[in-house]
C-alpha cells in the first residue's frame, strides 16, 4: 500500500490505529475486516496458519526445517486459541480482521472470524513477517520501489526445494525488492538482524539461478529491476501456504493475504544483534 | 598463498610459525626477513604506515574519514617506536620482516629493518588487514578462489573517491573475491563482524559501476568469476599506500607487501558482534 493511502487512511481513521490492543478489540467485534497496512506501525503483524493437530505436528517440524520461509513466533497448545507470547488478551479465533478457509488444500471461503470451525484439536501458528523488516529498511532510509509504485511486493515460486516434513512440502515462494549494490549490501546486513521474521535474503543478483524471470510474479505486484540494481530475493511467508496446499488436510484456516494478526511485540525488539 | 604451500612451509619452519612473540623476536634479529603467510594462523597481522608527525595527523584524519580502506588498529605517539594495544614488546623499527621506503611519495628501497630511518617525530600506524577477514570466511566453510589457485587476491583502483584530508586523497583500491549468490550473502554477513578489517564488502555485481574491469587488476592475482558468481569488493589496505603517494611526504615507510606486522591479538577478538 503505497505511504499516501496509509497516510490518507490514518486521517479517516475511527479508532486509534497506532494502538494494538484497541485495535484487536475493534475486530474482535467484526467492526474491522481490511488489510493491516498502516495498523499497529511499529508493531509486529504475523502470518497465520491453523490446522488439526494430526497435521499440526508435521507442520511444526516443516517450520523447524524451514525457518527462513517459516520463521515460528508463536504455536498454540491443541484447543486453545489464545497464544500469549503475542498478546496477553489474543484470541485467534476472532482477532485476525479475516480468514482464508481450506479444504482437502483448496480455497473455500473467507470469513471475519472462525469460532464456527474451532475444535479441541486445532492448533494456531503465528510466524514472522516480512512487514517487519521492512521497516527496519525504511528506518534505515533504504527504497523499497514496491511501496513507492503503491504495489504490494512481487511473489515468485522458486526452483528451490524446502525441507520437506511428513505431508507438507514443496517449492520455497520468495519476494524480491531491487537495490542499487550498496544499498543490497546494507539491506542484507539490517534484515540479517531479523531471523524471525525470514532474515537475510536467500538470493541476490542472477534470478536464473532459482529458476525466476523477474518481470514473470506468481502473485502481487510487479516491480522493474534497473540497470544499475540487483534484485534481491528474501524468503516468502506464502511459502507455507503451497505446503499447506500439497499435504491438503481436510481443514486449514489462515489469515486472508495483507489481513495480518496484529500483536502487541515492537518490531525493534526481533532484532538479534 | 596456496594452503599446500603454508602447509610446506610449517613443516620446514626452523621457529614456531604459530607463536606470535617468537616470531616477532626472529623477525627482530633479522632472521626471518619473508612474507607472513601462514605465520601466527589466527593473530591479527596488520598494515604498516609510518610518516613524520607534520603528515601523520592529516593521515590520521584521513584514517578517520575512510575506515573502510583505513581501519586504525594502533597509532604511536610521536618517536616512540611502541604499539602497546598490538603486543607489549612490540618495536615497529625492527619487528616487519621487510619495509618500504618512499621518498616525495616515490618507491626507492626494501629495508629488514629501520632503526637508521627513525626519528623522534615518526608516527607509526597499524591498520586491519583481510587476512583477518578471509580466516572467518574460510572457518565458516566458504571457498576463496585466489586461496585455492595459489594466487594473491586481485586488486584494482575503483572510481570510488576516498574523502580527502589536507594533502592524502586519491582513489579507493579494492580487493575481490567472487562468491555463488547463498555464499555472497554468508560473506557480507561475516565480514560485517569485523569492521576492524575492512567490514562489509562496499560493492557487490556490476563492476562497471565503480569503474572496474573484472580481467584487468591492477595488482597481484587474476581470479575468473563464473557465470554463476557474483563478484564482492571489499575495501583494501593499499588504498594508504595510493594516498601516501599523492600527498608525496619527504619520508614514508610502509611494510612490504605480504610482510606484514604480526600482533598478539587473536582476529576472533575483533568480532563487534
Amino acid at each position: 500500500m503505497a505511504m499516501a493511502l496509509m497516510e490518507a487512511r490514518r486521517d479517516d481513521a475511527a479508532w486509534d490505529l497506532d494502538d494494538p490492543v484497541a485495535m484487536r478489540r475493534v475486530i474482535r467485534a467484526g467492526d474491522f475486516t481490511e488489510h493491516t497496512g498502516g495498523v499497529g506501525l511499529g508493531y509486529v503483524h504475523a502470518n497465520v496458519a491453523i490446522l488439526p493437530k494430526d497435521y499440526a505436528d508435521e507442520f511444526a517440524r516443516f517450520c523447524q526445517r524451514n525457518p527462513k520461509p517459516c520463521p515460528l513466533l508463536a504455536m498454540s497448545e491443541p484447543g486453545d486459541p489464545r497464544l500469549p507470547e503475542l498478546a496477553a488478551d489474543l484470541d485467534i479465533r476472532t482477532d485476525v480482521p479475516s480468514y482464508r478457509v481450506f479444504r482437502d488444500g483448496r480455497y473455500v471461503e473467507d470469513v471475519p472470524d472462525i469460532r464456527h470451525l474451532w475444535r479441541d484439536d486445532m492448533v494456531a501458528f503465528a510466524l514472522g513477517c516480512s512487514l517487519s523488516f521492512e521497516g527496519a529498511l525504511l528506518d534505515a532510509g533504504l527504497p523499497l520501489r514496491h511501496i513507492d509504485n503503491g504495489e504490494t511486493v512481487p511473489v515468485y515460486r522458486s526452483a528451490i526445494d524446502c525441507k520437506p516434513a511428513g505431508r507438507f512440502g514443496g517449492k520455497m515462494v520468495v519476494s524480491m525488492r531491487p537495490f542499487k549494490p550498496a544499498d543490497a549490501i546494507r539491506a542484507i546486513q539490517i534484515t540479517s538482524r531479523f531471523p524471525n521474521v525470514h532474515g537475510a535474503p536467500v538470493h541476490i543478483g542472477k534470478p536464473e539461478l532459482i529458476g525466476i524471470d523477474v518481470n514473470q510474479p506468481w502473485q502481487c505486484g510487479r516491480v522493474d529491476v534497473r540497470e544499475d540494481e540487483l534484485p534481491l530475493f528474501w524468503a516468502c511467508g506464502v511459502t507455507p501456504q503451497v505446503a499447506v496446499e500439497q499435504a491438503r488436510p481436510p481443514l486449514a484456516i489462515t489469515h486472508t493475504p495483507a489481513c495480518m494478526l496484529v500483536t502487541d511485540l515492537r518490531n525493534a525488539t526481533l532484532a538479534s544483534f
